[in-house]
């Protein structure tokens, strides 16, 4: 099984510089093109064009172009090196403003030199060790999700899933498909049903993608026949992965998935969230409290003179929860 | 309110003839195109190809579309005449064969003209008389539909929809959207809310642009949102049509449908389908002996190394169903 290779660290062949090299998402599945990024504005374009997402490979990307920005500034002192940094990291956050990750990685980079006293040479190095912990880090929490989440699972099991949270969206084998990924190299033989994923088709382009390319067998169906192939009897669980998590453990994933977890309740299939524990924001007692944020019409609108409503999240109640998969286990509730 | 004009009989300004005139609705909503059809391969085309689509307008459009080819035929003999009519009859029929209003229309027609015994010309006047009672019939039906509607709305009423069941799809004003036009004419001032309902979008393209193009706000939106819109508290009921429904009230609609009913139970909304009466199939006892077509993958696919599972169809149970609103009345059940 050879999972897609989402970002990794290589060497420039003209300086012998490190470089970023991600997986072109965008033009996924119709052409497998690798991007070689070193400079802030590549890298920006990349996060904010979603050629690379997912909030672990956005975090993990981040931290790595900014290493690999900083291995080329002209400064030569100290001062002057924290200063461009400090400007690389502003300017690369805001690639995306909303997405937590990318702040936080970038965050955590510039922690990082700010506590050294070490000099230019020095700095640079720390900045690739910091980003190489980082996706280390999350390489390792997907293989922990993975593993917790085997309990949900059975040799011949069939599971249903909404949008990426794969091997593509993460710097390892995923969150809600870490799981299946476990399972196949345990010689269980998983198949998957995959919803399309409107308006951005991520469950069509991606997940199907990413999942056949590892002898997975996976079937797209559209967002509307998930209650249909419930009723067929195809489906033993349901697995999503999610954006922000309440201390009470209402989830906010993509738009559909809430949706889809009142399909699995009605049809007494369990449905099971898969994420980072830091994905649970604690200063939230309860979902209604996640903000839903509202993306450009175009995505929609074939008609001009009609308005066009597109959430990109919703938020799904923990009553409709039947466990959560972590790191730390599977939970069958976080309070 | 102008409703769009779906089909109708024009005069060839070249010999005089009557032409089958339609709105090419696989254009919609880019442009506004009509098309003048006299030739059975024309008519055959045009049905095949969706650029007149929903049962009661194919139906009517096959019997006008079959009085216009016979009012061109060559044949002077009443023997030879009935003879070319039968074939074109069954050349029509060809053009969706699992589309039952097609071949019950192009039927009665046909029955019409073996119960006279009238001369070519005599004939040819009683296709095109027969024709026009099928498309009157169904305008009249919807007009009815539409009153028995008017009980479930009020005059400020927000109403979700799936697919179109609307005035493109029909004759007249429609089955779904009925209700809707007579709340209008009322001068309520009903809102909707449209699924785009993927593959084919006829949300988004028809019901969208019939909707505005008549002056009645409407909201598109993906169907994976309906259930994020209703908990939002921006749903009062739900409306969808049917293409057949079982003697005990099971009814096979657009594939999403049943997901649409089983968010609205969630969410305590009322859900009903309208129909002509003639949509019941009595033959059924339920809706499990309902054949549900599969479509091509071509559709949904993005990733060729991934399976697609595409039914056209699903099929909502009618312990899901709040009320029946046909020509007959609104109906609490059917047994």
């Amino acid at each position: 099984m050879q999972l897609p290779i989402v970002l990794q660290k290589l060497e420039s062949p003209s300086d012998g510089l490190p470089i970023l090299d991600i997986l072109d998402q965008s033009q996924l599945p119709l052409q497998i093109v690798r991007l070689p990024l070193s400079t802030p504005e590549a890298i920006q374009e990349a996060i904010r064009s979603l050629r690379v997402r997912g909030a672990p490979a956005i975090g993990g990307a981040a931290a790595l172009g900014l290493a690999v920005c900083a291995c080329r500034f002209p400064e030569r002192t100290r001062e002057a090196f924290l200063a461009h940094l400090h400007q690389t990291g502003d300017f690369l956050k805001a690639a995306r403003p909303t997405a937590v990750n990318l702040a936080w990685a970038i965050d955590r980079c510039l922690k990082r030199v700010m506590e050294s006293s070490g000099e230019v040479p020095a700095l640079q190095q720390l900045l690739l060790e910091e980003a190489q912990a980082i996706i280390d880090e999350d390489r390792a929490l997907c293989e922990r999700i993975g593993e917790a989440g085997l309990a949900v699972l059975h040799p011949h099991v069939s599971v249903l899933t909404h949008c990426n949270a794969g091997a593509l969206a993460t710097c390892g084998i995923g969150t809600a498909l870490a799981p299946i990924y476990k399972a196949a190299e345990k010689g269980w033989q998983p198949v998957v049903y995959s919803d399309e994923t409107r308006p951005l088709l991520q469950g069509a382009r991606l997940t199907a993608w990413e999942l056949s390319t590892c002898g997975i067998p996976v079937t797209t169906i559209c967002d509307s026949m998930a209650a249909q192939v419930m009723r067929e009897g195809k489906i033993d669980v349901v697995i999503v992965g999610a954006d922000r998590v309440a201390a009470n453990g209402d989830a906010a994933n993509k738009i559909g998935t809430y949706q889809l977890a009142i399909a699995a309740q009605f049809h007494h299939i369990p449905f099971y969230v898969a994420f980072p524990y830091s994905t649970i924001d604690a200063t939230l007692p309860d979902g209604s409290l996640i903000p839903i944020e509202q993306r450009s019409a175009d995505e929609i609108q074939h008609c001009p003179n009609a308005a066009v409503y597109n959430p990109a999240f919703d938020v799904t109640p923990h009553e409709l929860i039947t466990g959560y998969i972590t790191e730390r286990g599977l939970l069958k509730q976080l309070q």
